[in-house]
């Protein structure tokens, strides 16, 4: 059973600045649930008595604990079909690591500039986690990660990810020089001619857009995903969370070979 | 100005059903409708002034045309955002290929073997046409490229790319002996690790339970992006339209090494 005040509660978690004020999110289903319980504590859980007899050893005392059938979770949740749990959970703070020298030039981070659709950037906090990219950079403009369909989108790669909003200009300006940062551009170079480095920063771009020009003029490494074959007429672009899993695959793979 | 009994018939093709029978389907936007409008004659239009002005010489005179103010696009339209104009296509011929031993054994295709969501069946269309795979085949059991949705995904890819719904288990079955049949498959073994040919079939599962035990079967090349690095707790899968993408990217990286 869940009261009106709290099913209302929940409800105001879909407003980013509710989200902010309050410093909490709202996640639903066994799966991304499950991911983010192994590293942060809930401060509300709304589930089904079959999920909760399954993880009750899970939950902290301070977690606020609502039994409800499937027609109260379906009147809770935000999704079209509903999974057995919906849970709020404190916003985790940002590790910005990037004055760290150390951290800078052995780890490659993504940089997201204006990315505008909650379920590209979602999908693109999944790939970073397959990836093994721990940090994603993210312009004050881009899309909110805590926006209910951005955490559902990364399928619970949310809760291994840090994710930071930052001025992107600002701090590509603080860099040290000549640190490798990668754009992917329509007049790029192709990828595969290109020499990588194992760490870096890579800037993805605005869905229509690309990246910004004030951003652009940071970037010192151009590059491009070659269509196939070249010059035959094809799409305008590919879309960005595609462009970006194509680019992680590509630094990885060098960097394993090298490894070998 | 638009009839009512036109916005009903246009809004009548939301139905799977519905386009089947009239074999017609709606795309939207002028990126979208210019892409089909090069290589398809529309049956209806429904267009603001300004684009009807710079598109009339593309139009034939069996098309109807009615031009329409923003606020009648936007009661005809699909979209929460309708762009200037919205057309009626017929949907195209399917040409198979697939038992032409010349193309099979010159192309690279894709088959989809379950994809439910019309979101990432378009994505793979749009990927499809960057990466020059021209057929892509479909089980009779995935989404339906010609639903609205699938169509706006790929930006027009719709246009250069052949989708042929198949019956893919008879159709992997009458392939000839040998002929290489990749599947992306969490238990496959690493794609960098692995040979890959110039030509074949590359199969993509459904988004929740992968290849059907009955494809899976006739594929004889399981393949695996491995995440990174090795052994680290991360994300369960990509996306489906993700691994496509990654995967079609090594096949031209590896075919575009071997030509230079």
């Amino acid at each position: 059973m869940i009261s009106k005040s709290k099913q209302k509660f929940i409800r105001s978690l879909q407003q980013k600045r509710n989200r902010r004020e309050q410093r909490l999110f709202v996640a639903e289903g066994p799966k991304v649930v499950g991911d983010i319980l192994a590293v942060s504590s809930p401060k509300m859980v709304v589930a089904t008595a079959a999920w909760l007899s399954g993880h009750k050893t899970q939950l902290s005392q301070q977690t606020e604990v609502a039994e409800v059938t499937d027609d109260e979770l379906r009147r809770t949740s935000f999704l079209q079909h509903p999974q057995e749990v919906l849970a709020v959970f404190p916003i985790p703070e940002q590790k910005p690591h990037v004055f760290e020298e150390q951290y800078l030039t052995s780890h490659l981070c993504l940089a997201l500039d204006g990315v505008q659709d909650p379920g590209n950037l979602g999908t693109i906090i999944r790939i970073a986690d397959w990836f093994g990219i721990e940090t994603v950079y993210c312009s004050l403009d881009t899309a909110d990660l805590w926006n209910p369909k951005a955490v559902q989108a990364t399928m619970g790669s949310i809760a291994r990810v840090n994710v930071c909003y930052v001025n992107l200009e600002e701090m590509l300006s603080a860099l040290p020089h000549g640190y490798p940062v990668y754009g992917m551009l329509l007049d790029g170079t192709d990828i595969y001619q290109q020499q990588l480095s194992s760490y870096g920063l890579i800037v993805m771009g605005n869905e229509g857009n690309g990246i910004s020009p004030a951003v652009r003029r940071l970037v010192n490494r151009r590059l491009l995903i070659p269509s196939f074959p070249e010059g035959r007429p094809t799409a305008d672009s590919l879309n960005v969370a595609i462009a970006t899993a194509v680019t992680c695959a590509e630094f990885r793979r060098r960097f394993a070979l090298k490894n070998e």
